[in-house]
């Protein structure tokens, strides 16, 4: 296999320019398009920008800086923007019309030995590429937002992707330091938005009763569950459980653990009364903090969280 | 409503010789009782060698293990541990007879004052309490294991439980430096619990179904969800991820989250089968590293991904 050095990002909406600094860090080229100037240029602007708060941050240099930039190139025509990449990331509108015709549009203009990868969050690969002359090199590559600080990736093949194409998107995005997972066939809402999911769904559940506020089913999660989910996923925390490991684990709390889950919440249905009571518990716990701000906040804290465990790691 | 500054812990299992550092570190002083002379001088044991451990990692002075090894006092007879405290924090087997004989004792031999809190992590207080001369003062107070390095309590009263009670014991464990949340009335595994299970069955049919290994789900949150609910709850999360806040991420996203939801997993069976194959999946990702081993390294994370949270705190 060649080594991917040269990636087109398609779409530069707020994921698509977050891959593109995945992939400039990482040191490979970027070709950047999006059909909308205006969208274009604004990445490239935030892409600066975000670069400069580095610099001023002293994370990079100012060698970095410039070798960075000069890595990525927008173009504003797509036959263009992917005519020499090894990897396609798209990230388009999720729309099964909208991702067919870009498929279509780079199965035609993409070189043939090209990995074509979508950051579709919902839709089927099989679907998306139904119909292409190649659908065995296309494959769902879904980011968690951003992905420049959220490393994790689900690949999802879809009934036609071929598996070398998998192990290859697997070991570049590996290379590109983000940290791949594969399912081994798609499922509505992939692994993560479907654990997202029922959890949403319990405490909505929770507040809708009048159990509890937002304010303490957040700080739940926040100081109690989210500091070892962090650390380790539900096997892994089970796993850490018990002395005598998993095993002894489920053995002993399967049966409980299967009775709260029978007891679980409904499907909650979002109507206007229950979300703007949900806003109001939420604006008393958020206290007046602008969204933009909590947000900045979340993103640093990310990175400061991430730097622990790279410094100490699992053994 | 006078200072609470003598605490008694009954059960000294690993909940409660864990509670015996919470208070001795807050500066309480702390008479400890286990009817297993075995078990009460192996939670000394443990206690004392924490804190040399802290002392040898410079995180405490040779004054301070002094002070603190000085606040706690193991006494063997029940009434005697109990006879001064302004508050009990009770943590013994989680069966209601055992609870009940447990409170019975508590009623009779602690002050009139005193607050009488349970570590029950299923039962409900309405029925530990029934009967006593004074179940307004009892009060499930459940902690996530190891309370002294997570900060999470859940505060659940009983039908009879007086509401001063409850407003006190919150405001007390603030003080020692844990993060109590209170819930309005009891529901089976509270709060934590319920959003555990959901999100353990739903992986658990992924596992089961063959979407995925344990290797790559366990990733999925602890390389993505996890790095967020460490710092941010479900609410703030959605209130974060769109630009006008939690009522506009619902009013998009609610009814993709109610797809998701009706698609769930059905309630686990941990069949012996299944839990052998979870088990070899997750003997898979974990390579041998012993329980112990893992465990060790997920506590000494939780407390530096909690001062990362500590030195700078949400807006």
């Amino acid at each position: 296999m060649n080594r991917i050095a040269r990636v087109a990002v398609v779409g530069t909406g707020v994921i698509g320019r977050s891959w593109m600094q995945v992939f400039a860090r990482a040191g490979c080229s970027v070709h950047a398009y999006d059909p909308d100037p205006a969208q274009l240029r604004s990445a490239r602007e935030w892409f600066q920008g975000d670069l400069e708060r580095r610099f001023a941050e002293k994370r990079l240099s100012a060698d970095e800086v410039r070798a960075c930039a000069s890595r990525v190139v927008t173009i504003a025509a797509l036959p263009e923007a992917v005519s020499q990449a090894d990897y396609v990331q798209e990230s388009g509108p999720e729309r099964i019309e909208v991702k067919r015709a870009i498929f279509s549009a780079l199965d035609a203009a993409a070189p043939r030995q090209a990995i074509l990868a979508s950051s579709a969050s919902a839709l089927d690969m099989t679907d998306i590429a139904d119909g292409l002359s190649d659908p065995g090199r296309c494959v769902t590559v879904h980011p968690v937002n951003p992905p420049h600080l959220v490393p994790v990736v689900e690949i999802v093949p879809g009934r036609a992707t071929d598996p070398s194409i998998v192990r290859r998107t697997r070991e570049f995005l590996a290379q590109v330091g983000q940290t791949p997972v594969v399912l081994n066939s798609y499922v509505p809402g992939f692994l993560l938005n479907r654990m997202q999911a029922v959890l949403v769904a319990e405490a909505v559940g929770l507040f809708e009763r009048g159990i509890a506020d937002v304010e303490a089913i957040d700080t739940v999660v926040r100081e109690g569950l989210g500091l070892r989910w962090a650390l380790l996923g539900p096997f892994g925390v089970a796993h850490t459980n018990a002395d005598g490991g998993i095993r002894q684990y489920f053995d002993r709390f399967g049966d409980g653990y299967s009775g709260l889950v029978r007891d679980r919440a409904p499907v909650p249905s979002f109507t206007p009364e229950l979300i703007e009571r949900i806003g109001r518990s939420t604006d008393a716990m958020m206290r007046g903090v602008p969204v933009a701000e909590s947000r900045v906040w979340r993103d640093r804290l990310i990175e400061k969280l991430r730097a622990v465990k790279v410094a100490d790691p699992h053994p």
